[in-house]
């Protein structure tokens, strides 16, 4: 027996904390548009007692919530975390006596080894002995675990646009265990609300800059996830964008191996996930992944293509970072997990032309 | 008795003719998600038997139909068309044994004289008996007529944009019958699917560009539809957006009147209108309406600022060109036509950042 | 008796004051290339110590200057004041002791009236017997003042725009004495360098904002410069453009003129000038001003068009806000004031496409 | 004895073949500015009679010239042919009578080998005896061999950003003969100035479009070039910018080596280098090459860093495509030829912001 009463007739109880940020505010559009979900509480040290609609402009009309201190903060059945990675961790106690369900969108949770944790993050996991709890927020990994929990740590941006591009290839044994490269090419929201000099309008237009070449942080997220062992390598670059991360991944076929079993490898894992679509057309303007079509969606759309003569594969992956990314396998994994058309909320086609 | 059967629990089959320019594939992305409306027939001569999903690639996944030639329309409950101007004028006959509703998206029906639309478009209009049936595709100001309409012509973009913005100052008397000014930056999917030189990518990035300083056709039918007689002057220009536009609307005060006369003529005519709102903040970065905001939503966003020693106002005015400058009223229109919830089909909020 | 020697073998020494601004840096620029003129000193508080070539990227292996505290400003023979607005007016006393020659390129000595600085800048201005010695730093209407100047304030960047639009046609009476409108479209580096919430890419990359719509700081300024008395209303919207000012002025030609007295007015005043050019193509593309082929430019482009039936006129004018709206009329003024040829250092055409 | 006068006092005759793209455009603008050459005609079948300014605005008022057809090409000192690859090779013996320099900016003399030609570009090369005639136009490679030369086949523009972060590091025996990997970002310049439906701004403005994953035709003109045999892998996608190239190179050093052995390598190599920059600096917002800062330019921006677990080496290249990619290094290398000094008409440093 589950706990979740999914035909309840009362939806449940939300409170956001660090509910001013880009995360926050998607999880909170998404949930007020969410037939189970009552959005009850947003909290803001920076903000409180102003509407959430001030920060949130795109709500305008949608909610009158306003943004209350942390401190303030009172039951619920869901408290979604976002709040700069680190803080979770350290305030766990506190959230855990207010609501049974917790969705962390930080890092905080994500990784299981709290040595791994203190080698990408630096300093020691507040709560080692915790970490066990938590389930990995990634629905097409971690459906069956999702069903029924109560702490859920989502995946990140970059981390997703990898893992769901290696993963069906690499359970099948599609790629060969060598150097696999991914260059994410993310948009500006990753960054997050505050304003810095590299986030300066002027500064940022039009640029294309790369921000981290080696020892991206989600790569450990990555390794743990994906199946097998194998050197992974990140290099991620700011584009113009404000949403949205196109992932190329260069990797290495057997021989005997064709573009058709990568074909096949994507159809049988992800045959009938809701949220994935394979996207190699013959013609046309739009033949692979696009991050351009995603925005506001819970796709993610994959693509690959083959260089026979030396057996290299280029995946391609496309996320909305702040939905697919972020806020919206959150809710696809609340969906799951209170038995929940995983589906609902998450409607969204994208826009074209946009 | 209107013979609309809003309670039934069939849906009403649309085709949509034209389907492969933006204005029919977004009414598409709308139908899509409207509980009522099943869309049986999507119409394209040079897309003829390919998926529509090939053209519009946001509908991956949402849909199986394949664009069909005009010549093999079948019978459907509404219509609605979206060619080039001139078309369904000339082809009024044909489209009127295919259903008994006709939406139309184009200029062709909008002006009520047809000595004014001779004078704006150069040519005799082909049915001029006709044009007293159609009601003005603008819900705000034709709610009335829209209810049963079986003949329902769209209300042009940058006029919506005009006339929402003036329509309560100048019913309530607000304004002086004085030069009025409006100036619309309009993005690039106004101009159409069709590649041109102009809408080269290298050509039009980066552009600001007045395209068209006097003479807009819009001028017409924004006069047509405002109470009362006075000067009215639009200039266009091109931005390197590609959905949206902002009018800024430059007028005058009579003396004795001030700011709360425009908030007050605001708030009686459009107080109860579900997808106006009045965006006017004291502090933060989005004191005033931002077509950024609005991408793929069915908002007109209001604003207006005040001159007092001169008592010019300046009225501001937001759309996304394609939703409330195009499809998205034409389902509004439908919704009231029908009796149907006033925003069925078109909850979406709009996106933050985007 | 000029006091120039505009054949001198030795180059002048120039000392830029607040160098870290994007004016600042756009001065060091052009002065980098200019064969009169040697830059022996930048100031910033902030980044005393550093490579100006940290701040400004685009310098890198120009020079090995760094930037030291205004504190230690060592003599020179022009100083160029891109500080705050106040502060230079602020500071006078001490910049004069430094150097003959100084331009300014803050608002602090544009204005020739201390009644009108005070009811625009909201503060008495410090020195206001010293207003009278500044010339406007604006060649096209002040080039023979500007000759052997030694106090240079620079026109802002706005009003550069409106000033050079509407000068020829009031100097010659080709327009009514009625209300004109100026409507710019301003590119984010306006705003200068300092990060804020506004400037954060997210919320600006795709952002049509209405940042000032009645009462702009440079009204005070184009109506001191233009000839006659007749009411000017400005408005300013932010594009997602860095650099750049498209500006459209709506105006009102008398009964019997037409859009050839507008062409012979620009010829009339403007035939001899290097930087204005009159752009109104009957086809192609690029038949209006477009700043996006002005970046890094010392044009004005001006254009018009007529509508007929009502004597609207319709002005644009695009300029780079940071070349013609301030350093490069900088440096234009003061290659008149030493009798260099006009265009020293500001042949650069400008880019196609960008 | 070379037999080019440097010092002569008439400047050459250029004429541009094919003068209407960008890669034309952007050599006439070069050119223009350059003491030593006079462009005396400038071919467009298409716009022939017609201004040149009028399909390049950016040269208003700064020349005359008009479009006239190829075939009414008359004798020149130097032919520039900007035409769509394979036209060069064809019309060779028809433009040779015409002047005794020849620059190419097409691919068609740019590899030495016929059957690598056949492979790559499918087709026979029309003049295969006359590959080894030409050299290949980078100078940084190519310089004694450009001194006195007739036959200049310029680099192409991706190829360009890879061969310069290698050729360095291979020369020296700084990187592994592993499978490197290559990844560009593109501006949509690069794709010429014919609009087209992937080019159509509302389907190209947001998007990050991977357009060629694998076999790109530059690979065999990069392993022509660089030292060793080491497999090469080239992927290419589309970027919002309209100029600029960035590329990423994933490579691996040898064990023993650092990253001091990179900064050694370029610094030998490229120590007297008048366009190479090394952009690797601790902080601030511009810590690695971003085209952003090159357009217009003709610097070639590297950078690097190192993830010493692996050994995996990121290189960063950045250039602007149509000038250190094209026109620029075509110019730079005529100077080469000429013994002119290697900067003229190249002087120009950037903007920033932009």
């Amino acid at each position: 027996m589950s706990g979740f009463e999914s035909s309840s007739s009362l939806p449940l109880r939300v409170a956001i904390v660090g509910g001013s940020g880009y995360a926050g505010g998607e999880f909170l559009r998404l949930a007020l548009g969410h037939p189970h979900l009552n959005v009850t509480q947003v909290t803001s040290e920076r903000s409180a007692g102003q509407p959430v609609s001030l920060v949130h402009p795109n709500l305008r009309g949608r909610t009158n919530l306003k943004f209350r201190k942390a401190a303030d903060l009172e039951e619920a059945d869901i408290l979604v975390l976002a709040l700069p990675h680190g803080s979770a961790a350290k305030r766990l106690s506190e959230f855990e006596g207010k609501a049974r369900v917790i969705v962390d969108l930080s890092a905080d949770f994500r990784l299981k080894d709290a040595e791994v944790y203190r080698s990408v993050y630096g300093e020691d996991h507040p709560t080692p002995d915790r970490l066990g709890q938590w389930v990995y927020g990634n629905p097409e990994l971690h459906r069956e675990e999702l069903r029924g929990a109560t702490r859920i740590a989502c995946a990140g941006c970059f981390a997703t646009s990898v893992i769901l591009a290696l993963y069906p290839l690499l359970k099948l044994g599609v790629l060969l265990p060598k150097d696999i490269i991914a260059t994410g090419l993310v948009g500006s929201s990753a960054a997050g609300a505050s304003a810095s000099e590299s986030s300066h309008h002027p500064e940022r237009a039009g640029s294309l800059r790369v921000y981290k070449p080696v020892g991206h942080r989600h790569t450990a997220e990555a390794q743990q996830e994906l199946p097998g062992r194998f050197p992974l390598h990140l290099t991620a670059i700011s584009t113009p964008r404000v949403r949205g991360i196109l992932t190329t991944v260069q990797a290495w076929i057997p021989d005997g191996y064709s573009d058709r079993d990568v074909w096949s490898a994507y159809r049988e894992v992800y045959g009938q996930e809701p949220f994935i679509r394979i996207v190699k057309v013959a013609r046309g303007v739009h033949r692979y992944p696009d991050p351009m079509l995603l925005d506001g969606t819970n796709y993610c759309d994959l693509g690959f293509e083959m260089d026979v003569d030396t057996g290299r594969v280029v995946l391609m992956s496309a996320i909305d970072n702040l939905v697919k990314g972020t806020a919206g396998h959150a809710l696809q994994s609340l969906n799951i997990a209170h038995g929940w058309p995983e589906t609902t909320g998450l409607e969204f086609a994208g826009l074209h032309p946009v």
